[in-house]
């Protein structure tokens, strides 16, 4: 079974659902079974790589909210991140352009470090005080962590091109599926949850996407098979 | 969209199927968002990793054909391949244990490498005359070829617990799938195509499971939808 988790690591609420659903997967009988891939989705597409603004400034900019309003909200996702086991800075984080990282996750999961990676993204952008918008070096430094080459990473990074079309594949599909925000879970590309659902969510779409793996439908020219190799040879079906 | 391919490397109609599914998905508009994976399975899996015979020597004792028998079905096989362009010795080819050469697949696939892999272990296998079962050396050397590290690729031969269980977890599937024989061929965990079909039938399979993505059923736990981040901001919804 597969399930696909789009996010983007300026999105709180995709860190909490992911910690959500982990919770979901690490008591779910057929957990080794599953797979999971996450694939991209940029809240704010449009920021350019440079254009870097404390989150305080940019939801009162970008939203018309007042600082209090701001600051309230962000203080709310520290207590509901709290309530995860998830370390939370509520002041002074920064927004900005998510792109690279995005590149770099794709990059990670052809090394099969995915999953490594965009936990150290998440923990990096909201728990520790340095950004992660400043330099390419801070980048560098977390994939290394996850097991990347820090020579790869420096060349993905520096070559704006690479994993960018994968990274618009992503966010393509998640139109054509229907998502309009983030996280959004989709399973075995039958069952959809959207946003940071209770854990029982997650639980409860694991088992119905498990317990409903439909028989597959055999397609075949005419019906005798095609040829195949089996424990009793390498047999070609008579044809008529 | 995603296809994968249960096969092994010492199946024929492996690697004929391969090119025949190749060639529809060459000339499939939506090539760019069809994923390929490879699957395990082995033919002959309870062959001990020392135990080589020549391919016909194999077919006489294990399925009591005669020598002409078997050699009459290696000709046959070989003219299928050549049909696709592919090369095959239909002489003096040896059999043995696949077992490493799936392991080193499982590592392939965390290295992107897949694909490069299976291609080239086919043609050793079937179109050089070096066995691919002499040594561990001579699949260090394929591997390297593909892309992976050799010293990373000699520590898994070393260890024949490395990726084992990914290779009987991909066999436990392909039995839950109803595959009993390979290649088979499964879209999206929806169509399944067994056998080296005509690429005529791996066109209509894949526009058939493209067509029928199915809209996906949502799951919510009181129908208001999670806390997600959108171009919007990261609304919480209001709760009853």
């Amino acid at each position: 079974m597969r399930v696909e988790i789009w996010s983007d690591i300026a999105c709180p609420w995709c860190y909490v659902g992911k910690a959500r659903f982990e919770k979901a997967l690490a008591a779910f009988p057929h957990r080794d079974q599953v797979e999971v891939v996450h694939r991209s989705f940029e809240l704010d597409p449009g920021r350019a790589k440079g254009d870097i603004q404390p989150v305080i400034t940019m939801l009162t900019k970008k939203y018309g909210m007042s600082e209090a309003q701001a600051q309230a909200g962000e203080d709310n996702l520290g207590t509901q991140a709290a309530a995860e086991g998830l370390a939370y800075r509520s002041r002074g984080r920064d927004h900005g352009s998510t792109f690279d990282m995005h590149r770099l996750l794709h990059l990670a999961k052809e090394h099969g470090r995915q999953g490594e990676l965009i936990q150290l993204l998440y923990e990096a952008n909201f728990a520790e005080e340095r950004s992660v918008f400043d330099d390419g070096e801070r980048l560098v430094e977390i994939a290394t962590t996850a097991g990347l080459d820090p020579e790869e990473v420096r060349a993905v990074l520096a070559d704006p091109t690479a994993y960018a079309d994968d990274v618009r594949a992503d966010e393509r599909e998640a139109a054509q599926l229907g998502a309009n925000g983030v996280p959004f879970f989709v399973l075995d590309r039958k069952y959809g949850v959207s946003g940071a659902q209770p854990a029982e969510v997650f639980t409860r779409a694991l088992s119905e996407a498990w317990g409903e793996r439909s028989p597959l439908q055999l397609l075949d020219q005419d019906g005798d098979g095609g040829d195949t190799c089996g424990p009793d040879n390498c047999a070609v079906p008579s044809r008529p």
